[in-house]
């Protein structure tokens, strides 16, 4: 009898965005006449960068004759997309990574959801709240949770982001193996500072504890004192990965790019003791379960570090940064606090209610939707999420309706 | 201290392909004038089709304006897709798919490396011997296995492919709960007619076993009589999987599409014996660990099943199957026994002798380059595969240079 694996039966369904699907239909039908505003989801509105599209088209050409037609290519990346991430985004920081230890993919979801795979399933996993589900969701998965119970499951060590410490945790009383972090941080729009994102690198040295840091939104960071990547602090190379994904740098959400960044000095463990490659584990995964990225897309990504790429790609930041600029004034401008804005295009806003009951009064009294804080966890309670992926036009519009609904 | 999965220790290292790339440097080195030929790698060299091309040039405009642009699309797929699968691939083959248990993936070895998530660490699986590695090494990875010794995995059930059973396995002695079966086959090139595939979806229906049947090679099926889907077979909707893949099909080995099809009458087990679906455990695994396929990418896929891209499809195929005709003739005419060759793009060798051995000899007296069968599991010792994906004129010099070598 083919049985499945009884640790799926733990994972609670999301309903969060079929929720909101289901609460902004009912205001819509009661409402024909309100254009509704969504500023809730993370996707980006612009087209891709121009350069991107030129190569795109360039390598679709390619494969439309025998002579240039590419089948296989490396499970990893090319090369020539390998070499300009590792000189672009980390070599011109001053941090040390090699093109081989760039691992092209077809996204950070992905990445970040397989590389638990790696690891033994009595580890103990340490998790920020709020947070992306997916993190959670795959340890769960893999067995690495008990049930779930008053918002959160057991056996996971949950890193509380509140007001309070300013939405960094602060380091775990008890010893966790691998760590899950966040900057700028998806959904509180939180930054971490190099001086913090030092102790947890200290941290994991100290614990021999292996730190999976999610960079999806660096693109977004312009305040010079802090980290682009997790492996500008001293020894990160050793207890380290990092994930970065085209997806918010340049557009790729439907197209699919991502990369991890897994150092040959970064270690695990047998469990006697003997220390092992996490780069030689991660490659063994990615040749054995994944076949590379499709070349044209990685023509088109490789074009986000020519001259004209970099510029495209900072002007639609720039768009993306006004905009959040924007409703974090505006929002702070009703006497809201906000997180996140700067650096980040998410506004994390204290709602002075609960999550639910804000995005209720939003949506009905200004007809704009953004996602509530609690479905990313207990932590979120009382928080909504503004993103800042929309045109400028909307979101003026959306702060005109807001203040009109809710000032003074 | 962070843990590693300890499981991945007893994966062997697979030299199959670095040791063949070393014995043709070394020949290569010896011989600079001779033009090696390769007919070892399962790699197509044709271009994708005009009609793909133009889709896929159609595609990248609209992601190049903002009015057009698409972001995250559904980690299923898109339903233009998803529906032109269900209509051509299987309904018109009198074959029962709804467009709903269709997901669009990037790859048949991650789709078929992937399922086995959702199942218990515990149940028995049994894989073909020859097989394409992927199905063993990720039951491995999972914990499936005992150790490796004299060629084979502990505690899997080999199904052994042989010249006495027509490189169709017989079903098993002991019970099994996951079976994996290809056809046409990588890399025997055989093929299963109805009634022993009937045999073993009765065998899933009565020892409530699944099946996962990977048929990434069906396009090149031309015998009328051979069953292109497993879902032309009675009651297979209830007990099997079918992973399909646009690589072989249209050229899409670089460009990186695939589907896999989960019938919602498809049921596993919980513990207590309880139906649980297989297609919403699939769902919330590829929705969690998953974000879809690039948008061009499936735009190009769609236009395969366009008039001008079945034609240009079909004209591709017949010609890789003239290729592996004329292989199989020019073997056979020097006495060699093969399988394959028909309604498969592998011809499998009886090389009468060891299969490094032949490879040698091939290599050394006709510069070709083959795949040596033992490569593939123990059950393929003595033989060799030839692949049809070259152009006529490698394919016909190569032949030339065999007879030349090995003729009378």
């Amino acid at each position: 009898m083919i049985r499945i694996n009884e640790h799926y039966r733990k994972l609670q369904s999301s309903y969060l965005f079929s929720d909101i699907a289901k609460r902004v239909a009912a205001f819509q039908q009661a409402h024909p006449e309100t254009e509704v505003i969504k500023l809730g989801i993370g996707d980006v509105t612009r087209s891709l960068p121009e350069a991107c599209i030129e190569a795109f088209h360039r390598a679709v050409d390619e494969m439309g004759e025998d002579a240039t037609f590419r089948g296989y290519g490396p499970e990893q990346g090319y090369p020539f997309l390998r070499e300009k991430i590792a000189e672009f985004d980390f070599q011109a920081r001053g941090a040390e990574v090699a093109a081989d230890e760039v691992f092209i993919s077809d996204g950070t979801k992905c990445d970040t959801g397989n590389f638990q795979e790696l690891f033994a399933a009595d580890i103990r996993v340490a998790i920020p709240d709020p947070v992306y589900p997916v993190y959670l969701d795959t340890n769960v998965m893999a067995g690495r949770t008990g049930a779930f119970s008053q918002g959160r499951y057991k056996g996971i060590t949950y890193l509380s982001s509140t007001a309070e410490n300013g939405f960094v945790p602060t380091l775990p009383d008890e010893p966790v193996d691998l760590i899950y972090l966040c900057f700028p941080n998806n959904p509180t729009g939180a930054t971490i500072a190099k001086d913090r994102l030092k102790e947890w690198v200290d941290y994991a040295r100290d614990h021999r504890a292996l730190i999976l840091f999610d960079a999806a939104y660096e693109i977004f960071i312009r305040d010079d004192g802090l980290p682009h990547s997790i492996y500008e602090i001293d020894g990160a190379r050793e207890v380290a990965v990092e994930f970065r994904s085209l997806s918010k740098t340049a557009g790729f959400t439907g197209t699919r790019c991502a990369y991890t960044v897994v150092p040959k000095d970064c270690s695990a463990y047998t469990a006697d003791g003997e220390k092992t490659s996490v780069h030689a584990l991660w490659h063994r995964r990615h040749t054995t379960k994944f076949n590379g990225v499709s070349y044209p897309v990685q023509r088109a990504a490789e074009a986000i570090y020519s001259a004209e790429g970099r510029s495209q790609v900072r002007e639609r930041i720039d768009y993306y940064l006004a905009n959040a600029g924007r409703i974090r004034e505006a929002m702070r401008g009703l006497g809201y606090t906000c997180a996140g804005g700067k650096n980040s295009p998410y506004i994390w806003i204290d709602g002075k209610t609960e999550s639910w009951a804000f995005f209720d009064l939003l949506l009905n009294r200004a007809g704009v939707v953004c996602t509530p804080g609690v479905g990313f966890g207990p932590c979120g309670e009382g928080f909504i999420r503004i993103s800042a992926f929309n045109s400028r036009e909307n979101v003026d519009r959306a702060m005109e309706r807001i203040k009109e609904a809710l000032g003074a």
